[in-house]
């Protein structure tokens, strides 16, 4: 079994990840898609909401698992048996930081990082641009999946 | 009639920014510069006098209009009849935070963003560069207009 | 009349360059195509098919012109009225050398350039990437023009 | 089955190349060294001495088979059945270049690539500058695998 | 006397940092290590800690000193006629503030800054990345100075 | 005696190559120019005219001396005593080609690089671009030292 694993915050997953995510459950046996608990971090969504709008969004992808964790991506991982760890790449500032992620991983546990290249036509896409798109009530159907537009429209509407 | 919006912080602006409009100006039969009311966002200046101080320094340049608005951008543009957005880019840095916000604008309200290349006497110039210096007593005439260094050695002074 | 410039060697002529040139036409009140004469480069397709392309490709745009030049932009473009040179911006590598080219232009003649993003879907199209599909007997339709594919599928049959 | 295809020229093949190949046989099951011929370069080495560096010095990693291609990659890879196409990645100017080929194979053809940081120690390494060093009498056993620089050796030593 | 000065939060000194504070002193006759005292920023190790790290891992290199400063970095070089600021680059991310920062310095006080590239193996190291490591409880012998490694396995037990 | 070198094609000299020279001058004891001998290349102006040029233009900078050099620039450099290499950095494709070239000579024989940030003004300067704007008759005084515009035209002329 080779197992891939798509960390993140995913707060909330958009259609940019969810894309990553279908297309790294082709290329390996199945995917974990892994949501860090960051507790110095102040969510839009908890984790339970990230959780169920992940699963909700991939429940049709074959494959996939979502799981959170705390600490070391690496020690996930490890004790998941993770075979590489997949992201994303949109552009060069993602670059610099994924590479030195990546080869930190590397060094602290053998754990080997794949890049991907976003789809172009989800390359302008982050969460934190959707969500401040939706809080100043634009539209954010296309950009995210469904079950996210609905939640991210009912934030923006309590305000 | 074609106009130019320069949206920005302008917390202050700088001779970086002005180079822009007057240029803009050329370019375009009006400039609206848009100052964004960021209500997460702590400014050195408060609204009304990054306003001032703007249309202090904008004098000169003819057709130029100074402005604020809050929530999206693209709403603001198509409000106010705008045909494109106008952008410096200094660095590679700049490039790709302002490539996707370009492509996000244009996919919410087919608004276009122009980027023109900032005058390399001034290509690194900040708003919160030019802060910095000031708060530690350095020198900023040359940098940014005669009443934003005015402005700035008045708060150093105050501490 | 504010007119663009769309500067290039257009050989040949993709749907990103298009795109570009279409949204410069929105932008501007006319745009001039001009495809630079070099007798330096060994160019697939001649200048005369090169402008063929271009006009059968852009006929559609209201106010496109297709014109060429030979040396140096700026005085084309000053001979002509030119208000801006427009270019579409694709990658960080595109970025440096339009960077210099544009300070070069800016210092040399006072010639404005203003860069527009490309449409996502197209940031991955080059001509010469093109032209290495097709000359193997890949398919460039929905990468270039239709004019286009038939010329580069003509090439190609002819080896 | 899940197979990784590693092209290139490998005019010659790098230690970064072999850390790259390596690397992606722990996470494939197969890797397919491909070696570009390309009619329109002059390489250093023949299609054949390429091949033969290949094979020496990947012998001892299991999985790998040396093979070359013709034409496009997209259609050497779903010929043979391959999964993803396998890169590494050195610097952001890599980037830029990976990024658009990898979105042309998608697009032409549904094939993957996913990108592996090289290893920093071999970061700097790149096939013309190992060549360079070479040709001026320069040390570069610890940059090649050894066979690779025997054969350097000897052609400087040709002149 | 040719004098360096490395300035920094050094919060904590990496084995990155002395990597490049031992290769100026081979550059120039001495080297002044000089820790920013930033009031708005938390560091993890108090002014006193930061520079006692720094003092046990810099002594076995000649010529090296260490000192704080506040406020503005060239009235520091300055008054301690200091002949370059040097500083190490691993990334390009890293690239566009540095230049920001010695066109600055330049422009403020004619102070010239000087970049070495960081040490390949290093090149992934950050005080935050490390920090974070070492948090979670990952190992960090071999990224920062033995004297740091102690302290900061320290600080994750605590808590 | 602290040297530094400052290697290059100086096909030909222009301001901002001299302005690194001047201002590692500063820093340096002294400056050795080191004009690359390359039979690969077809340099516009011939070895010696090069070395001329840099002769005339540097004549008022103290301490600077012009060689020319073939082979490994380590090997020159050690040859000469050279404490480092210097170079200027204008923009980040410069940046990961010499970081390429710097981590290779320090690896290869322990030379150190160290860069400075071209003068802003400068920064859009290259050979070649200078080169090209000649060749179209276009004006290059205050792009290159006088006595270089001075060959540049009289090369024009000829055609």
């Amino acid at each position: 079994m080779r197992i891939a694993c798509c960390p993140g915050t995913y707060d909330p997953v958009t259609n940019g990840h969810l894309d990553i995510v279908a297309r790294a459950a082709q290329v390996f046996d199945g995917v974990i898609v892994a949501v860090l608990v960051n507790p110095g971090k102040q969510p839009l969504f908890t984790l339970e909401e990230r959780i169920a709008m992940l699963k909700e969004s991939s429940a049709e992808i074959p494959g996939v698992e979502v799981d959170s964790f705390e600490g070391l991506l690496v020690d996930y991982a490890r004790h998941h048996g993770v075979t590489a760890i997949v992201k994303g790449l949109r552009a060069v500032s993602d670059f610099d930081y994924e590479l030195q992620m990546a080869q930190m991983n590397y060094r602290l546990a053998g754990v080997e990082t794949m890049f991907m290249t976003t789809n172009p036509s989800y390359s302008y896409l982050s969460s934190s641009l959707v969500k401040d798109v939706a809080r100043n009530g634009g539209e954010v159907s296309g950009l995210v999946p469904d079950p996210v537009a609905a939640r991210l429209r009912e934030r923006a509407a309590r305000g």
